[in-house]
């Protein structure tokens, strides 16, 4: 069905009435000029994205239930990324000719799943025509207690550096998901085999947001110094922290998570892999650093590995390699220019 | 200078180093995974605005300066239209190659003159580039009392219909505009003869917000029982009214407010004036109901005028012309597809 059959207002109503609100501070959601949040002492987190098809995805591969999860996820993982919890979203799309109703619907399906899984209500958002392509604009709102926000710039020498997960596999994923789209040029419905590479894919397409990590640091009692969420690679971040907070830092490439299918891809590739762990975007991983004494404890928890210390200004943000080498680590992840 | 010499992180940076925070709910701007905000025992509004070029601006008549501030000035009428008061905003822009960094300098110039002026902090945002034209994306919060918040669900049979200012300028504007743009068409930078019509010019490209009706309500104990900004057309947002209280209304021609310009411009484009009042779009003007005892405390205000009053569901809502015949209100403004 072509939207201007529902129009602006048939469209918000056919994608939004059936959302419910599973939240304490969602006291109205979409229908009226502004949604009513209620976050009564809790601090509130806000953060947004823009993600504009053919520079930050292309509909060739992503199917649009897949890209509603991770335009959520996204902003989940920045509000994560404070130690808080996200609550809210707001939805706004750019939507050109070739979009249909059920694409949106489609769309939203993504989107409503992932608010499900996370615990979040969709509130608010705009609907608009665009000339091409489609544009997607999503902001979160969250809640955090006052005295447990994580900022990035709170990481202190001697601090112990900490990332989540592993690095690299989505950057593999889109590498794969690349060279089939230009295997298959011209082929409708491409349907490659991807068979032991399900977890690049699955890293790409429908990433997670670190929701278990938060709750296992506060179960444990751990409150990072700092921490930032793995969107633009580890260097770009790791140098956004060390900015922030006036610090240097030291990283071990051998201690750096790596997926055995990310390294096997990396190697068909022909790519070095810790470029690739270093560079490659769209992990959504949580690196955060914490005081040297509690190494033990947050080294025993499932998913966290410590990966270097934080060290004086002056002695540089550098990788160690194997063979003991420092090498200066630069920002040369995603960059949207 | 090209975006792409300063990146994204410079671009930010340029952008947004020099931003000031005036709100004490404004405890963290940019520069984090998202910007915290502090509401203590205040509702918190949330309301969000998506701008196409091409669907919502055409750069070749409106200045970046006047669109920056526009683009602030839409959302805050939003939370005004909720009788609060906007905070934060965040800012998402979706920049083509064509785009210049003094450009989004300009851009950021009105918005952070629209910012000044209405008391409202910039706390975060997204930059991206954009494979056609400029896509702006803008999310306010602002605060209300919890029982001062006013819903468009909330008109009761007898009450009065009150709109603020004048309507139909901002589309006379529009049309003004356009036909320039043709008269001129191919020549480099065009610059008709607006003598006369510098109202209807304003309207259209550095509108206002209503805040001083919000105050002006507040200081005479008003409490409206609906509103909403017009934005779409007095027809369409008189039909959102009614749809959501369940109630019908009568609006009579002769009251609707007009300003002189939009009636000389409108016979010269041989237009039917109250069909532009009635639906031409981009007022931003206060569109609300109060109780039937509060008339002439209403009445005395400057700047708002009672048009007409709301009647059961059952008598629809109609538009009674200056010879008594009724006629039915249709959504006739604004459509985004």
């Amino acid at each position: 069905m072509e939207i201007a059959t529902l129009g602006e207002f048939g469209l918000i109503r056919r994608l939004t009435e059936n959302l419910e609100l599973r939240n304490a501070s969602s006291l109205k959601g979409t229908g009226d000029d502004a949604a009513v949040l209620d976050y009564k002492e809790k601090k509130v987190l806000v953060t947004t994205d823009l993600l504009m098809e053919g520079i930050h995805f292309d509909l060739t591969y992503v199917p649009l239930k897949h890209l509603g999860y991770k335009s959520a996820i996204v902003n989940f993982s920045d509000i994560y990324a404070m130690n808080g919890q996200p609550k809210q979203i707001t939805v706004s799309l750019g939507l050109s000719k070739r979009f249909s109703v059920e694409d949106t619907e489609d769309f939203y399906e993504g989107l409503e799943l992932a608010c499900r899984i996370y615990g979040v209500d969709i509130v608010g958002g705009d609907t608009s025509s665009s000339l091409t392509g489609l544009c997607i604009s999503i902001t979160c709102i969250g809640e955090a207690d006052a005295d447990k926000i994580v900022y990035r710039n709170g990481a202190k020498e001697h601090d112990l550096v900490c990332v989540s997960g592993d690095l690299g596999a989505a950057y593999m994923g889109l590498q794969l998901l690349e060279r089939e789209k230009n295997v298959f040029a011209g082929e409708k419905d491409f349907n490659p085999d991807f068979a032991g590479k399900e977890y690049l894919l699955e890293r790409q397409l429908k990433p997670e947001a670190r929701k278990d990590i938060i709750l296992l640091l506060s179960e444990n009692q751990i409150l990072p110094t700092a921490m930032i969420d793995i969107s633009d690679g580890l260097s770009s971040e790791l140098l956004h922290i060390c900015e922030q907070s006036n610090v240097g830092c030291a990283v071990y490439e051998e201690r750096i998570p790596i997926d055995y299918q990310t390294a096997s891809m990396a190697e068909q590739f022909n790519m070095n892999l810790t470029t690739v762990a270093l560079n490659g975007g769209d992990d959504y991983e949580l690196l955060f650093t914490v005081p040297l004494h509690l190494h033990e404890k947050v080294e025993q928890i499932d998913g966290i590995k410590v990966i270097g210390h934080i060290c004086n200004t002056t002695q540089g943000a550098n990788l160690i390699a194997r063979d003991g080498t420092q090498i200066p680590l630069q920002a040369q992840g995603w960059e949207a220019f």
